[in-house]
């Protein structure tokens, strides 16, 4: 029997334990799951959950040392402590999270030790290198010269409850979404020109994209795309720039908050018990004897008498009367409070993942540019299984069974650029549903 | 004879050691001058000058033992050198930097000792706190009602000497210019309520103000205001706001670069060793295969065809195709390095200090609101002893004097708030030229 022992138990391990339950008499594991807090997820004779505070060492490392893969889904900050026990019992690793600096520290000792770190495995960060990579490495394999990638991911409510004006609604961390951004300008490159856009213009510097049968997206810049230039072996291309998916007009009207300062999570508030969600927008206002609050912020923002923001904004209550209720907070915590209570995913609403790749590529034996689209939505099935859940777990456990079962045979640490990874993560996925609709266009006159 | 200690010998020293050495016969003293590097200011018999390298603690210990009071003009991150040896040999110590973490870190020593430790004693912070708790004493021992108090500071160029389109040239350090505003929202209190300005919007909520023979100014807000309800026990009062002067329409010009992200100091630009200043510029805009630099600017800043942001824009040269020249930037160094060749003041020009305060207050005993205003306007006498050389320099160098002469007998570390420090200071200040203008308005209506 193996044991697959799985930090964290939050929402998004759902889908990852009901997979490896699924497996478990199949392959004969075991599956250990572990957390500060358990809440019950799946049940099955195949799983034991037990309470375990990851940065105590001796109950951490007593759980590693009888595992034979180990997976973290916890938030990113703790995956050093769980890195630390694989290390020192020479276990493998995978999660769902950017593979930082605090990650890498680890790469030397996992080379040593022959061991297999996979980061990245998720969705986004995850399945999109999956899908960008299977067609990165096809375009090149097929001696043609890539020009352009775009790559776009947004986590949304699926559109039968869409039913709030800003056509989102909160189905991961929403202290991320109020934070998103904020850790340095976005970088790409454009046409063969390095490109930066400040936190203050992010959100007005969006594309419009169409996704078939799902309508119009509109897309913002996410962080450093430079980075994958060196991870998708990209040197050279004129293009490359990554971003995250909103409904047209979600970007616009978020803008006015951060310009506001509303999503600045860096001061705590003066006299916040005695301020209402009004006084906490007026805050961020000039002062006026007479003038409305409400006027006060359409002047700043520039916003017309006509504008669907004046609508969005209306629909928060941000200019109401409520008192905030916090003892301390700064102010992207009481904006985060008050988005909690409109945008909270209901029990019986689905969620919905979109994901979009743009590929411009020069076919060589034509002499033609050619333009590659490929995109996928998914839908959750449930609040419990959700379409983040599903699309962040499913590639992480079929990694995890891969691994187990032999079939990656990969030392080192990896992010899942590498077809021996991706091709058949991949397959298995289609096999579960999640499929890419591919679309070509020859003779492609875009820029991108 | 006396040993005076000053760290730093740069251009802002110059006003402070003439009067030193002006006054050094008369009361037996030494002037010694240390640095990194000397380039020569005063001379006099009574002055010498040697290299130190203040991190050094050999060097600067050896200096400091010999003195009788320390002064220290280097840039503010040197001071808690300097502090320690003054601590370890209980010395008395002077500086016109924010009292800071770092030297409040020192204030238990400092009292054990009975050593006196005066910091904020130069132009802002310094000559602004002397002059308005003048005022705001005199207003409290007559009994009356403090409701406002706003307090602006500004370093330009001198009317005669004015001479480009965005008024403005370097009379202080070019990188703080370029990075003002930047370490937090600026926070501050109107008519009873808190108020925060994030960065973005700083350039663009200015007030304009008129000041009696030199004309309109607009003032935008300066750091964290509050702190200054303890330091100049204002508990309670309903409007405080703190700025800075600029000509009208510097903002309003200037805000173009924040929103580009100009400014931002914390990443380094990419490829910039063969990047024109053109190229910078465009580094911030969205590709568009044909359209100019210049237009895609204008449009994304909503700047019309007759705004004088375009001449002010044109006129530093940053559409031109001139090489950055180099080697490691980040976006705010390269701009300091483009105003540095437009903004330079020329050897025969001459700077300006305007500081101005308004106080409303309700004197109780006519029950009507009184509005005072009180100005400086302190012009440069050449390249040398400049305005801001002089009112940087001349309060520290008087405070220097009233210490060895005994007339301030303090304990502890000081702001010079209190009477004992303010009233010789400000009295000598007046015999130097340095006469602040006061006008009454009875019986005001003005909101503030």
């Amino acid at each position: 029997m193996k044991n697959i022992l799985i930090f964290g138990a939050g929402r998004s391990s759902n889908t990852l334990i009901r997979y490896l339950a699924d497996n478990a008499n199949e392959f004969n594991w075991k599956i250990i799951v572990v957390d500060i807090q358990i809440n019950g997820n799946e049940n099955s004779q195949r799983i034991s959950y037990s309470v375990l505070n990851v940065k105590d060492e001796f109950e951490r490392d007593s759980e590693v040392k009888n595992a034979d893969l180990v997976i973290s889904m916890l938030p990113a900050r703790f995956h050093k402590f769980v890195a630390r026990s694989c290390v020192k019992f020479s276990k493998n690793l995978l999660t769902a999270s950017y593979e930082t600096a605090d990650l890498k520290a680890f790469e030397t000792e996992v080379n040593k030790k022959g061991l297999f770190f996979l980061n990245e495995c998720g969705l986004d960060p995850g399945l999109d290198h999956m899908s960008a990579m299977k067609i990165i490495d096809a375009i090149k394999n097929a001696g043609h010269k890539l020009q352009c990638f775009e790559s776009f991911t947004g986590g949304l409510v699926a559109p039968d409850y869409d039913n709030n004006p800003w056509n989102y609604k909160f189905t991961w961390n929403p202290r991320n979404v109020v934070l998103a951004g904020q850790d340095g300008p976005a970088k790409f490159i454009q046409n063969g020109k390095y490109k930066y856009i400040p936190y203050n213009r992010l959100f007005r510097r969006t594309e419009m994209i169409e996704i078939e049968n799902y309508g119009l997206f509109e897309g913002y810049a996410n962080r450093d795309s430079l980075n994958y230039i060196e991870k998708y072996n990209l040197q050279g291309i004129p293009t490359i720039y990554r971003g995250t998916l909103r409904r047209p007009g979600f970007c616009r009207a978020w803008n006015v908050f951060v310009q506001l300062g509303a999503t600045d999570d860096s001061y705590y508030l003066e006299d916040i018990e005695n301020m209402t969600y009004r006084e906490f927008i007026n805050s961020f206002l000039y002062f006026h004897p007479t003038d409305s609050v409400d006027l006060k912020l359409y002047r700043a923002m520039h916003i017309d008498q006509d504008s669907d923001i004046i609508y969005k904004l209306n629909w928060l209550g941000i200019f109401d009367d409520t008192k905030i209720g916090l003892k301390r907070a700064t102010p992207a915590q009481v904006l985060e409070h008050i988005l909690k209570q409109k945008w909270q995913l209901q029990p019986d609403d689905k969620d919905m993942i979109v994901m979009w790749h743009k590929f411009i590529y020069l076919d060589t034996s034509l002499n033609r540019k050619v333009k590659l689209t490929s995109s996928l939505a998914v839908i959750g099935e449930n609040s419990q299984h959700t379409a983040m859940s599903k699309t962040v777990g499913l590639p992480l456990a079929i990694a995890a069974k891969l691994v187990l079962n032999g079939n990656i045979n990969l030392k080192g640490m990896y992010i899942p650029t590498h077809k021996n990874i991706y091709e058949p993560v991949l397959n298995e996925l289609k096999q579960n549903g999640i499929v890419f609709s591919e679309k070509v266009e020859d003779n492609s006159s875009e820029y991108c």
